[in-house]
């Protein structure tokens, strides 16, 4: 990319880790973790924030990679002069374990067997990816976040933080998230799993090493999802009932509406970049958790992390109310939340995409907390 | 069953026609039609009444077959002193063409071959499967319908006949259905589709004389749309986060949660009685359908069937807000049109389900017709 000026240029670094123990009661070893930092860290190490990635992201949060076709997923918020300033603040973000992205996941070599893990990778929460963030917070000499933000499954992560290492903590901003998933949450991704391990290719797992490759599930899967991270209304005015290169109706079964076409796409799209069994483990995370189930009001009453907790209009996926619900249940326990629900067409995927008032709410947020350390 | 008394038996009957007309331009030859009959014709022929079934419905809508485990899709609406009273009316209720239940469909044998026609059986759409009711109707002596009902796809069916042929049905009544569907509701659709296509065994819809069918897409796409039958309500209600079988997660791939049981066992059942290409031929018709696409102003003034539209609180599939819209239209051009949104917690589905107020609305607005004429 021409336009891209040399300064931009990120790349993604990576720690290992002896050992992690897992909610399950199983051990991951060695722990790898794919980050990347933007900004200085400070001499008192009070200006490190924690950006944590959803469910197809990875650790390039924000700049170029050499040769890469668009910058990371949230540059628009992050950079010299953005929301998240890195002229200020020491930014980081780190791949997920059980993904894809160069932190330990089902396709890493399995070194008791030295092929992949496959399904013999231990299936991971949303707790382990943060305590394996903490891993990394160490290893980078950072004493507490000065905040830690997300949102859908990193909203999880944001919110296991600030819930259960308020201490590590200062902030927390989740955007477009839950404390868990309903039944017809859990519903969307279960279907997903499903075309997953319905494909043949897929193997029980065990694709990496044979010459087949569950692509069809995983893009079947990706489009179920696709369609919960849109809205009717963000539809409408994208698609509507427009036919794709046709005047009338084909009357057979290729494609007819542009929908079709969009959604096709995407499926053929992701699975060039994504691994099917991390969409598998990943989603799996994000069924299992469950913050509610944790915590009392006695743990609530503890927290000291200040809150900022966002939802969007057209976010059917995870409805405004089930943010809203969050900063009710800390507000009654007098914790310091604020909750702003912004008005959009885009549905769940609003948060992934500039919006002047986010962007000003998170700016205004980050430094409110940076003044107060 | 013993339960069964041996008047309450019915059959599925056969019509078979020389050719239709599709909208498409081609034509299908022969036409056969599967349907049932309940209660007698009188002899002014002005009780009959049309039941249109859904998209897996059959013309199997009330009483029981011989051995059958349970009775017709709308058994608890249709019969002697229902709603839909078989003592008063003679209910009439077809298989749609292009579906799998005893009508010309993909599973047909093709005249031309003598083999199943799959995907050479000519795409057919809403309007076609109403003229093929139309046909029928001839064939049965029946002059005009006291009243054409449906639900979903059949309420697609049930508009159709009143706003195309009017002078042949005095009344309709349209429960949890669209005149057209947006771009999300054709998304759903078409990824149930993608999910069958994308099945190898599908084989370009040439598995009818193979040893493999594609079951796992066609069990994907089901339960894709079961989640769209059902609302966040009643999966909360019936659900919720409960485990199947188990006190903790299993941290592994198999079921952890109830409603992942469920959707599997919908998906599973399905396969065994639904044929996959006739899946996509009738998502195919329902996304094609465009009422709104068809009809002008002046279309609607000349319409004097008496409409009764329902829709259902919870229903997310197709909202109150789209039989509302359809209500106004004709309202605007002051036809006789009433409208009842039933509050439900079972979504899409309630139309299928016994409810007090929706039978007593039936059959309220059915002895109305009949008093008219």
């Amino acid at each position: 990319m021409d336009l891209v000026e040399p300064q931009n240029l990120v790349k993604t670094q990576v720690a290992v880790f002896d050992e992690i123990s897992l909610e399950s009661g199983k051990r991951l070893s060695p722990l790898q973790i794919a980050y990347e930092t933007y900004g200085d860290l400070n001499a008192d190490k009070t200006n490190a924030v924690l950006v944590c990635h959803a469910l197809s992201g990875s650790a390039n949060a924000a700049f170029w990679h050499k040769g890469a076709r668009k910058p990371g997923w949230w540059d628009m918020y992050i950079g010299p002069g953005k929301a998240i300033d890195t002229n200020k603040y020491f930014v980081v973000c780190s791949n997920v374990i059980g993904g894809c992205n160069g932190s330990s996941g089902p396709a890493s070599i399995n070194p008791k067997t030295n092929h992949p893990y496959g399904l013999e990778f231990p299936v991971i929460t949303i707790n382990d990816m943060v305590n394996a963030q903490e891993f990394l917070m160490k290893h980078l000499g950072i004493k507490r976040w000065l905040c830690v933000i997300g949102g859908s499954m990193g909203g999880m992560q944001a919110l296991s933080w600030a819930f259960k290492k308020s201490e590590l903590c200062y902030g927390c901003i989740a955007l477009a998230t839950t404390m868990r998933h309903t039944a017809q949450q859990i519903a969307f991704n279960a279907v997903g799993r499903q075309a997953i391990m319905r494909d043949p290719a897929w193997n029980r797992g065990s694709y990496y090493e044979t010459d087949v490759y569950p692509y069809q599930g995983l893009a079947v899967a990706r489009m179920i999802g696709h369609i919960t991270y849109l809205s009717d209304e963000a539809m409408n005015i994208k698609f509507a009932r427009r036919l794709r290169e046709k005047e009338k109706y084909g009357y057979d079964f290729s494609i007819d509406f542009e929908i079709e076409s969009y959604l096709r796409h995407q499926g053929d799209s992701f699975v060039q970049r994504f691994d099917a069994n991390a969409y598998l483990y990943l989603t799996k995370a994000i069924d299992y958790f469950d913050l509610e189930g944790e915590i009392s009001n006695d743990i609530i009453r503890g927290i000291m992390t200040k809150f900022l907790l966002v939802s969007f209009s057209s976010d059917w996926l995870y409805p405004p109310h089930q943010v809203e619900y969050i900063a009710r249940l800390l507000e009654k326990e007098k914790r310091d939340v604020s909750y702003c629900c912004i008005s959009s067409d885009y549905g769940h995927d609003a948060f992934l995409i500039y919006n002047e008032k986010q962007s000003r709410i998170l700016s205004g947020f980050l430094n409110r907390l940076y003044g107060e350390i």
